[in-house]
């Protein structure tokens, strides 16, 4: 079989759950990794960079550009906390390792996709595992980004489930509700894998644990994650961590694991619920037109199969 | 067996389902019906209480007490629109039946549910079929209405599944998110039935139209209903209707018949999805205080036998 590979370019504040989605994406014949682009999040944006260059290292990828992004939200507003409790003040569960050197691609994040888009028209997927900040101001630069990408898989939301940052909004969503708005507006072929699907796939500390010595990245993801198991402990009394971003990318490797949903969402962008995602599922022939009427479909992941996923993702990351 | 029979007193804008709530609670020995309370939502308040003492000519119960209530939200804001569209423009299915007489009590709804609660401390179910705004008046005129009432059964709210006036809203919380914001933070035993359970019970139009010459009520519910069917199958495509009020009213008499969830709501009076409820189902310790830090616990249903209970509903409706 020589299916050709998709480019992807990855959008990322890495993040113990990045590392893993990135590293795995490296033993993936499914993609070639394109690009990286940095965004505030788990951690300040300079440090999403400093660790982009350190999972290329890693890799021994440092051929791929990396563009720095945004360091403040859509409608400006400084990030001003991050979530270091979840990664560590590092983004890598706090193991003091060496910061990796690096080039900054000479542009912007956003003008990277740009770029990158239209030299690949329909051939880029974009994985979105940070707030889509990035992904709102290239749309804003060209609005062809978003029928122009291949895809754009979006880490993100809680639809019928609470959320993890408060009980409305899941963390991505939350750093930057009006990007969001805007980017799952703007048609193409958009799909969310929010907290519905990513509470359902879980990795153990004893599978985590279990990666010490294997392959290329075993070692140093074992080690990165014992802080976030404890965060999974400390929050949700588990044993177990939530996968998130690499379930986003196991949508583009694998989107056939998923049972996706056509319908038209909207991030709320005040009230309590901030950051906020509702979906209209198209039960119901309106009676008065309203916040959903006339906006451009995505597909939500509403189901996942969960066993297959979790065990592809960790032989990839075991490689 | 000699169960003490609940005090009810049911607060609502009939209404199509509103009636058949209403006549069934007259044929219910769980209950005792004590008084009702007006409010606009289906219908403006003036044809909801002629709605009411209708309802009471036909169960010749012209005793019991009829308060009209408010006429705009808890902020004031005038009820511009009703939903004719469902309940007809007489909130009985455009029957054009005779309107009945009646003399209402003397003071105001929310003045009757505080004397009431106050003469009967402990022992007053309150099922609360239409916007919240009388039972946050009497709560604000009395503080001790929330824990002096037996329970707060209140129709409303669509939590982990899509509303009914929008992809967010359910009606009766759109109808006055103010005050049902204020209510389900009130404390008390207040128990909500809302979509998530509602949409889950229907009756079929041969259920419906079986109801003719069934009973003291049956030839009534039979004919208002036809409106509601067309309402529902124009809207959902259904050859049936959703069992909204009736379904609280089960709740009233028989609470085993639901599966009860306990957690904090809040009703977002702002954004896109004003009206929407949203809950926190407990599962995580938050990092940080958030807008249910500290919010008193309601219950939820989140699951119904819907088999029994629209089974029991329809022999009540046709006895």
């Amino acid at each position: 079989m020589t299916q050709q590979r998709k480019k992807l370019l990855i959008d990322t504040d890495p993040g113990v759950d990045d590392a893993m989605a990135i590293l795995a994406a490296f033993n993936s014949p499914e993609v070639e990794v394109i690009g990286l682009t940095t965004v505030f999040g788990n951690v300040y944006t300079q440090t999403a960079t400093r660790n982009a260059f350190k999972l290329l290292e890693l890799a021994e990828m440092t051929q791929v550009p990396v563009a720095e992004g945004a360091h403040v939200t859509l409608n400006g507003t400084p990030k001003t906390w991050v979530a270091d409790f979840v990664h560590g003040t590092d983004g890598f569960g706090n193991i003091n390792i060496d910061i990796a050197e690096g080039t900054k691609w000479s542009g912007c994040a956003a003008e990277f996709i740009v770029q990158t888009v239209r030299e690949n028209p329909g051939e880029v997927s974009i994985l979105a595992l940070g707030p889509l900040t990035n992904i709102a101001i290239a749309m804003q630069l060209d609005s062809s980004v978003a029928r122009n990408a291949a895809e754009i898989v979006v880490l993100g939301g809680a639809f019928f489930v609470n959320g993890n940052v408060n009980p409305a909004a899941e963390a991505n969503m939350y750093g930057d509700p009006e990007a969001a708005d805007f980017v799952l507006g703007q048609g193409g072929n958009i799909k969310i894998v929010g907290l519905d699907v990513t509470h359902s796939c879980q990795f153990t500390g004893t599978e985590l644990r279990g990666l010490q010595d294997r392959g290329r990245f075993g070692t140093f993801l074992s080690e990165i994650t014992a802080f976030y198991l404890k965060y999974h402990k400390d929050s949700y009394d588990m044993d177990s961590v939530y996968v998130h971003d690499p379930s986003a990318l196991a949508a583009v490797l694998q989107p056939a694991l998923f049972t996706w949903r056509f319908g038209q969402v909207r991030v709320l962008t005040e009230s309590v619920a901030t950051g906020m995602t509702v979906m209209d599922v198209g039960l119901k022939r309106w009676n008065n037109p309203h916040g959903w009427t006339d906006r451009a479909n995505v597909q939500v992941a509403v189901a996942v199969n969960a066993a297959k996923t979790t065990t592809m993702l960790l032989e990839r990351m075991a490689a």
